[in-house]
């Protein structure tokens, strides 16, 4: 194991957070508060041991995939660490536990909240919650990765090891390009949908935390009401982002790049607008003798669809205290089927679900006609064996992650909905789950340890379970091959 | 299609179901219950309908796959369909759908119940409810296989989408031999079950009853409070040989044939062992608050942990009342591992767990030693890749129907919980769940449409998920080679 190199990008990460911390400080000085203090003192420190453990760039360039396994985990839990501190230094979330799951959830755009007061907060610390999953839905990694001064194979294996989805497709060559070409879009989406926000009436701060929350596919919201707090414009304007934001990238890309055509030949997209439009007629339907019109029972499904699917998590409606169980039946399949890949949603991916879905279809067929082998086709080319190979130990690792959390928390003897949400909710980076921990709950009432097995789920979702399981692998911390000479 | 020799194996099937259920008929008249008309009606009728489609043996003996994978689900269909006639005409079970609920949870040995009153029941009924149990326990086609006079092939193909588990290993080489070999271990194993309740002061019809629900991993009681109307002794003999018939049958061939060492090193019955003894050491410990002793605490645990994972369902003690959440999760878990592959049981099978499980382990050392490249092994021997294939294949499945089944029983608007253990419980072919289908509630709420839904996934998860896909695949039935020359 490269241990400098790791360190390396560690500190480089850290480095960007501190800069990126400024922004809370300048928040809380332009609305008077002495919460800014707390932003800027973790700020510095962040910047100033970044720089410390970074400031030498390690001769041993020796990068695989393993390094990669390692550090972006590594990461993302450092970035949350050094992010949660200034809500304990500051007051605004005193308790550390509670602190570092309430910044997990923000850089994992999970959106999934300890806090029972939201509008307590300071203006500084609530805009750093939303900020963080601006910064967390594009990857952490990914922003350094156009600035971070190692070879190119090695953020290759970087940018495997943290972006969402098997990866049929590749659209740009180059990786910095692509994360160049990623931010530029993601950027220009966000300030669109904020415009469209101010136009419609909404506060400024409002608007870019709501944006945030939105292109991130997070959902932490600056009022407890969540999006019921907003006119009903306001919540078309953010089911519609949210739903874009769930589209795989390279979609937009392919638009930008004038390739329409292709553009809308994109499988996955398709087959995730099959789903939404589905799941949405099929909710207005069920709940439609809930609502006084028509317009209010498809409102509350097409954003609840849109915000679960998509895995961002805002509401705007209890669905867990009053839809019929079936429409909370599909919610809680969205949860688990999530967006597309190469989007900023979480989730099992659309793809991932369709192609299993053609293995099963394709195994069929080899039972009925024997004769007639076929291979599974995604995005119009055969899926080669590999993909598959990746979706089954995804699948595998993801129902034992999700099943060994689920015993954990069930030691703290909530009932077992809230228990199998709580898990769905953040292993699928979604934030409300069913009962205890629906729309309007939170989950300030789990215990510490609950708290960090949820986090430990939020992350591993986010980075797709393998990285998590390397990071906590005693193999990947021993050294049998150290005795041996090097053969190149 | 080779629709007439489904036809003639289906003739073959119910002709035998004809004779067996001379049984109920004899023990109704024995205890002078006038019901025994019912089956000697069916009997009659089975048995006659049965020659009369199986009279002559077909010239076509073309036999694929396609074929088993249809006439093994359709065999399960009509002899609960028969098998119920008994109870809807008797009035029993006066409903119908009720009836073939019951007569489908009895054959596939899942022991879910619709009924609230079990002593109400003829004893007739009783008998022949228990009696399906270890019918098909070892399967209904396995014991028709010992006498079907159709080629070995076939006999291979009809075997193979009946039993359940991954195969690995082969110890018989011999269709027919092997399930000869298999009915005098069950049958024996049973007699011993009954002599050693006989002796600790079981009445006859309990010990019998009670025997063919363990042999069978089913389920079915013949009280209302299950087990917990027998004596402690009664709960250790029946725990002990839950726990036995859960074993893979290879081990006791093994026995039979004096391979000891061999049948030490069965490498699934050893993971057994350990998930059986480290769920009832987690329950014993988190329950014990609940019992005066030490010994209480234990035989529950024990029993309760016997019942899931054999995926029998007899209950001692009201789980989902009483239990806290924790050692409810631990029961939920072995409801989806479930028993060895070749054993009575349901669920998962431990074999593929184990396989799943060695998977994501070998994939983690590829991430941290990549020119490390190992196969994974199961029983001493590496796993071909078309097992793991296979594995991933009947996991998608499983996963389909489960979420599918869960979906359309959650239109009767009852709480998540009790949907999805009703799912778990007949799929698994457990039984019971929590909440409303706990141990000592019962499935007689759902709607006809939901009974039906849950006798599809009892099939579905007895024959192991594709062969009841293949049945409803609407492309079986459709003849696309029909018009092209046939080329052989």
């Amino acid at each position: 194991m490269n241990f400098s190199i790791i360190i390396y990008i560690i500190g480089y990460v850290l480095k960007i957070e501190g800069l990126l911390m400024l922004a809370p400080t300048l928040v809380g000085l332009f609305y008077g508060e002495k919460e800014y203090l707390a932003f800027l003192i973790m700020a510095a420190a962040a910047f100033a041991i970044g720089i410390l453990i970074s400031f030498k760039k390690p001769k041993n360039q020796v990068f695989y995939a393993k390094e990669a396994f390692v550090s972006v985990p590594l990461s993302w839990i450092f970035v949350s660490l050094f992010g949660c501190l200034p809500f304990v230094i500051n007051g605004d979330i005193p308790h550390i536990t509670d602190a570092f799951f309430e910044m997990v959830s923000g850089f994992t755009t999970t959106g999934s909240s300890i806090l029972t007061n939201v509008e307590a907060l300071s203006h500084a610390s609530l805009f750093w919650r939303s900020f963080s999953h601006w910064i967390g839905g594009m990857g952490i990694l990914v922003f350094i990765l156009s600035v971070l001064p190692i070879a190119n194979g090695a953020t290759m294996h970087l940018m495997r090891a943290e972006s969402p989805g098997p990866q049929v497709d590749k659209v740009v060559p180059k990786v910095k390009d692509t994360s160049i070409m990623l931010y530029i879009v993601y950027t220009a989406m966000t300030v669109l949908q904020i415009i469209l926000l101010i136009i419609g009436g909404t506060p400024l701060f409002d608007s870019v935390t709501l944006a945030f929350g939105t292109a991130g596919t997070g959902g932490f919201s600056i009022k407890s009401l969540g999006l019921a707090a907003y006119s009903p414009y306001v919540q078309y304007v953010v089911g519609i982002f949210m739903i874009l934001f769930g589209v795989n990238f390279n979609v937009y890309i392919l638009l930008v790049r004038k390739h329409l055509k292709q553009a809308l030949r994109v499988e996955e997209a398709r087959w995730y607008a099959v789903i939404i439009i589905l799941a949405v007629a099929l909710i207005t339907v069920n709940t439609k003798y809930l609502f006084p019109t028509f317009e209010e029972a498809f409102r509350h499904a097409f954003f609840q669809v849109g915000s679960i699917i998509t895995t961002t998590g805002f509401a705007t409606y209890d669905f867990s205290l009053f839809y019929p169980i079936f429409s909370q039946t599909i919610l809680v399949f969205l949860m688990f089927i999530g967006a597309c890949a190469g989007s900023t949603g979480g989730g099992i991916k659309v793809s991932r679900i369709t192609i299993m879905a053609k293995t099963i279809r394709d195994e069929l067929s080899r039972i009925i006609h024997p004769r007639a082998v076929k291979k599974v086709r995604s995005e119009g080319k055969a899926v080669d064996h590999s993909v598959v190979r990746s979706i089954n130990i995804f699948l595998m690792g993801y129902l034992g992650v999700f099943a060994i959390s689920l015993l954990l928390i069930s030691l703290d003897n909530f009932d077992f909905t809230t228990n199998f949400t709580a898990v769905s909710a953040t292993i699928n980076n979604i934030g409300p789950g069913l009962a205890k921990v629906g729309p309007y709950g939170n989950f300030s009432e789990f215990s510490d340890f609950s708290k960090l097995v949820l986090c430990f789920d939020m992350i591993a979702g986010r980075l797709e379970i393998l990285p998590m399981l390397v990071l906590i692998n005693p193999r990947t911390w021993s050294r049998p091959f150290k005795r041996r000479p090097k053969v190149r």
